[in-house]
């Protein structure tokens, strides 16, 4: 990174901004907020929740187990990123958390676990995976939050996917046009096209002929090497960013 | 990841290979093959070294403690990766083990660890570093390892700078040309340029002016969100490859 930015701390919080509005912190964030980032009382928050814009946050009253402060001035208009969704196989924990938080940076819109033939991990926590992105979105400065999905199996999602949306897959296979290409090329109607990251060891043969059959998907070719699923993640939202999304 | 890959299990030896030769297996991964794998005496594994090729080894004889084999084929020629060099300032170890492991999955050609002024970590474990290359070598495929250079300050890498080599570095200022934009138009001379990726909060205000002075320092931008380090060497890497480097 090359710039030094001068931001001030960010937090989420569930309740409305206005002018005036009294802001409670819960008890972690009065806790960072005070003996992390050690902000005295004429320090200043920047506080969003996913709807109102962000907000300058003053008269800090940061307490042990908890924290308030007063809502003085909007700093940014609510905006909400247009970026691709992400389905994806739920891999080990941390490759998993991974996932999350690196598709909030890269401004997915929403996440969502899909179960395929050679997922391992039965359960999800969507809980804790809605908590990373929050973190996730708190660090990287947007105001939404993506969502994350309830886990769904891959056959049931199929069948009920809306045809006017792409889905791209990343293809090991070497048989697909690079993602470069596709994704210059690629018709966008009304949002970004959805991607989908298989679990490691890829979809079955039985998976990968039929969504070969679906009209709404398309493959990519991310090179020659093998990645893992979260770098794929990272690679596919990369190229849609920088090619299509808000980086361009 | 769509494609199901048929391969055999890959692992870095350091010894010669050639035909009818026996190889030998550390202890780690006798154990890997044998109770990981739970490869048989009929099985087969993928072995390279970094310079003869990846062989096919075979009438594997796996111990508890130690594993042998014979060389009986040669499945492929020897290449090596040319993309960039990659230059990082280290962060926390997980993170650090990440953009290890990602870089080379991405096919940096090196990797040297950068100490800035805002570089927190003043220890780097060269060794586990080079590890976790080696490791990230045999899974994603390549047949050379990264090979991973001693921490240097920034300064003194600079100073002594091939003019040659384009160094480029993302810029979180958004004055900078989009990433795509100035990769598709750089010019290439001898090999791909050089990136480097800054810790934690960015460059100092100092290291900033004068990187700006440098004839061959370009930077990008890499969209509007604020990247972790780890994701900027990802997204960086991915828009070379992509672009430029061997996906393209």
């Amino acid at each position: 990174m090359v710039a030094m930015v001068q931001s001030l701390p960010r937090v989420y919080v569930d309740q409305p901004l206005a002018p005036d509005i009294r802001v409670i912190f819960t008890r972690d964030q009065a806790h960072y907020l005070r003996d992390v980032m050690r902000l005295g009382t004429d320090a200043a928050v920047a506080v969003f929740n996913g709807h109102d814009g962000e907000w300058r946050v003053g008269q800090l009253d940061l307490q042990r187990k908890a924290g308030f402060g007063i809502a003085t001035e909007q700093i940014r208009n609510q905006s909400s990123v247009s970026g691709p969704d992400l389905f994806f196989a739920p891999v080990k924990k941390t490759a998993t958390d991974f996932i999350v938080a690196k598709a909030t940076e890269l401004g997915a819109r929403a996440l969502r676990p899909v179960i395929t033939e050679f997922t391992h991990t039965g359960r999800v926590n969507v809980e804790r995976l809605q908590i990373n992105a929050r973190e996730a979105a708190e660090q990287c400065g947007r105001l939404d939050i993506p969502q994350i999905g309830s886990p769904i199996g891959l056959r049931e999602l199929l069948g009920s996917w809306p045809l006017a949306q792409s889905l791209i897959i990343a293809d090991e296979t070497g048989e697909s046009n690079s993602a470069m290409k596709i994704l210059n090329e690629i018709r966008v109607e009304n949002h970004a096209p959805a991607f989908m990251i298989g679990p490691q060891g890829g979809f079955s043969k039985t998976e990968l002929v039929f969504l070969r059959t679906l009209p709404f998907v398309i493959t990519i070719d991310l090179g020659p090497r093998i990645l893992r699923a979260e770098t794929a993640v990272v690679a596919a939202l990369t190229c849609w960013q920088a090619t299509r999304g808000d980086w361009a």
